[in-house]
């Protein structure tokens, strides 16, 4: 099947949006074992857009449209289709409903701009947006089919799940979809742990497809087979899993945060931060998931050393000699949290974020961190010199990394302590 | 001049990498007024690299080539391009330089993937890569300049400012760069302010082009003119300052939290956060700005009922009479956070994020917000039927404005006080 993507957008060509729906197009269109050929992105220009359109349905099988399906003036995908399959622009009655519902459900009235976004080629049948309002549609012109959806990325990523995928999947051979694994991992860079595998596991199969996508703060490795490899697929998952499992922080749609939550609730256990140099961060991301309250009660964002003594009980003296980003000042910040809050384990961070506030001794991307039980209180020294974010980002997956690793047992010395070490540091 | 761009690499079309080197290469020719027309992205594939490459030079004036230049064998940019001008590869001496130096620098051995890397087409001229050991080139066919760089983001970028951006420089009019001016806005919706917009300024000029890009929480809008129409561009600069001012939360490279930081700061006051349902995302949106020590000292993540209590003295009476998502509680964690902290001024959150928790009178998406100072605090029932974190992200976008509108006297109630009143609640 020779699948294409048009992508439309003024903001994509001019840089405003850098653009992840094409990445998760192609991330569900793999599972299905299944390849984009080519991709064509230009700006909100009807002619421009019919013509691709025009070239794009006359060379390809699928293809799916991304963008042009907002309210306003420049959004010109539904104008553009119906040039390219003849057909005029109404009022798709499924499309006023869902409209009308998305208004009433949020208090607003429906003004002419989103009447507009009911206006479908005729013909075409809609793919619902349980997200926003703009429904996607579909229709099929020269033997190809065509999908429409917005580009929003979170309504996108709703109608491909529900929708598009499941349409696209039923006209395919069952052997032709792939098996797919997915492990994300905290702690070690994608060229390391390529090479680790290699040293490792040098008989790995050539079928079994192995990815490496860097996010932040993990990396994922994706483990792909054609379905006829079922056996060989399985049996390197459980290599694979065997080798870097003190790594894994989550599988398949899981996440770090959400896995560290997991964890407290099968332990009944609460957890809390406190948190200098991630300023909330941490608390944030666990908050994010579902089902934190059951694990979580309480954070403290201590950014300044006035409310490091105030809030948590951080010795001032200790604060004046040793400084803030000091292992003394980390762990009492962490038992201070525990005393204050009644969980049962803390996580504690004190680093220099930047870019200024550093010095010779405690270079910018220096940080200290405390976590463990009030019997079983553990620290470390480690530096991730980037910017700001980035810093914050690592600082806050090791956060949640290493209380996991704390309550799973794991007792080895993860690799990054050695890696992230200041060259002087004595640990 | 017609622009386009050609992307090439299996990573790309998999999914694997999203790209961010179009909207680099972007946003550098759009501050010297240039737009891409058209950007096509394909695999490691020759052929379709050929046929690509010769339909781009042939309809545009300057064509951008980005990847494939790497030492593998799928790396086939150099042969593709080859092969549309008709000259045969050759081992290009100040390439050849290049890498022997590259080698030399990092104590490696010059080897054959290496050394693939300097075979160019005859004729074509190095662009110099200061970081890799890719060197780009460029060479002319069919009246069209075509710009070969490799596909490290941070490659890419030296190249641009050092070499291929001056050089498209060179052969432009100055008058041709563009006058840009970004207003990043909260709390009206891009299809609203459009309307509010040709309502209210109906004899916008069509050469002073606007534009909108939807971020969370935040809402960009952009003016962008010729240099020729100077005039028009500072005059309805400032019409649509005085219209949509109040919303109007930071210019061009600004953003809203920085903003409330600037505002602190030249007041000399100091902010505190208390949060329940956004935990921790408002104290993490402050402090991710350089400079957020200098105002903000102390933020409180009080998740429990019973962490409002401990931590922040909310009346335990209040909490069973009137719930956690109430103004009372809100007020008294306000309060609270600023008795404990001795900030000036504070912000309070208590909602429902959901997927659970909601009632038929608090549904999911209601929250109560408290902000100002212990003199001068007031409240808001607000909602937000969004998911999760875009909850969470809009939550977190209203406390940071209304703190903002505290504090720069904008006494008007926003738009957003009547759109996201739930329908039955009296305020």
């Amino acid at each position: 099947m020779n699948i294409q993507l048009l992508l439309t957008g003024n903001e994509l060509m001019r840089g405003d949006t850098v653009d992840s729906n094409s990445a998760m197009i192609a991330q569900h269109l793999d599972r299905l074992g299944l390849n984009i050929s080519r991709k064509i992105t230009i700006g909100d220009d009807l002619n421009l857009l019919v013509s691709q359109l025009r070239e794009l349905a006359a060379t390809g099988d699928l293809l799916l449209v991304n963008g042009g399906l907002g309210p306003t003036i420049d959004d010109l995908t539904a104008r553009a289709v119906a040039e390219l399959v003849g057909a005029p622009l109404t009022e798709h009655p499924q499309a006023m409903e869902h409209l009308t519902a998305w208004c009433a459900g949020r208090g607003v009235a429906l003004n002419a701009s989103n009447l507009k976004q009911a206006q479908l080629p005729a013909g075409a049948s809609i793919i619902p947006n349980p997200r926003g309002s703009a429904v996607g549609f579909t229709v099929r012109h020269d033997q190809c089919d065509i999908f429409c959806t917005p580009g929003v990325p979170v309504e996108l990523r709703g109608m491909l799940k529900q929708s598009v995928i499941p349409a696209i999947a039923r006209h395919l051979d069952p052997g032709q979809t792939r098996l797919i694994q997915r492990f994300h991992t905290f702690g070690i860079g994608e060229s390391g742990l390529q090479q680790w595998i290699a040293d490792e596991l040098p008989d790995w199969p050539p079928e079994v497809d192995l990815g490496f996508r860097a996010g932040a703060p993990t990396l994922e490795v994706k483990v792909l087979s054609p379905q006829r490899k079922a056996e060989e697929h399985s049996l390197y998952v459980e290599r694979l899993r065997e080798l870097i499992g003190d790594y894994i922080v989550a599988q398949n749609e899981g996440n770090l945060p959400g896995s560290l939550i997991r964890v407290l609730g099968e332990k009944g256990m609460k957890l809390t931060t406190a948190e200098s140099c991630t300023g909330g961060l941490i608390a944030s991301m666990l908050t994010g998931q579902a089902g934190a309250s059951e694990v979580f009660e309480a954070g403290f964002v201590t950014y300044a050393n006035d409310m490091k003594e105030r809030m948590l009980g951080v010795s001032g003296e200790d604060l004046a000699s040793q400084g803030a980003v000091s292992e003394t000042v980390v762990r009492q910040m962490a038992m201070g949290a525990l005393t204050v809050s009644g969980a049962d384990c803390a996580v504690a961070v004190s680093g220099i974020a930047g870019p200024s506030g550093g010095t010779a001794e405690k270079p910018v991307g220096t940080v200290w961190l405390a976590w463990g039980s009030a019997g079983d209180m553990r620290s470390v020294c480690l530096h991730y010199p980037y910017g700001r974010k980035m810093f914050q980002t690592m600082v806050a997956g090791a956060a949640l990394d290493l209380v996991r690793r704390f309550l799973c047992g794991i007792e080895a010395t993860p690799r990054y302590f050695r890696e992230r070490r200041l060259p002087d540091t004595i640990q």
